[in-house]
């Protein structure tokens, strides 16, 4: 029964790539942008602003692309992003 | 005569974004990226592959996009990226 279930839903399941980026919210201090924009202008670039980002670009199975991003929106809620201070964009696409 | 220099720059400079996306080249282990897929698998995600990357997002004066996208390159090999170990894209849009 097991075998037949995975059978399923390997059967159904399509991959996808999600890219979701992470960054502070506007207001909040941040050190390593800070620091790089000082360096680049030590540097002798004209730079106005520099901000940060993480982005996290997951594989993973899905039935479909609705069902993919609703599973990367809650990854990003639950593990990836912290909402008191973070904001994200998700990025679904087949692979 | 500064203050004249500094009307040539600003007439002929333009604003840019460059956003540089950098992260590990393939092959060199990345426990940011093993960590977090593993956390995914534990809260039951059927995620395969997890890759992190930093983006900075730099805002800068150029005289042409050309110029912007070269002064992104040469920030990226001069502080953003290591050669050694990192890969890197660049993509600049005028602001």
């Amino acid at each position: 029964m097991k075998v037949f279930k995975s059978f399923i839903l390997s059967f159904n399941s399509m991959k996808y790539v999600a890219k979701i980026d992470v960054s502070l919210k506007s207001g909040h201090s941040n050190p390593e942008s800070e620091t790089t924009a000082h360096l680049l202008k030590e540097l002798g670039y004209q730079v106005e602003k520099v901000d940060t980002s993480k982005v996290y670009t997951i594989a993973l199975n899905a039935s479909s692309l609705a069902e993919a991003e609703a599973t990367a929106e809650e990854m990003s809620k639950r593990l990836l992003a912290n909402p008191t201070k973070d904001i994200y964009t998700i990025n679904v696409v087949e692979q």
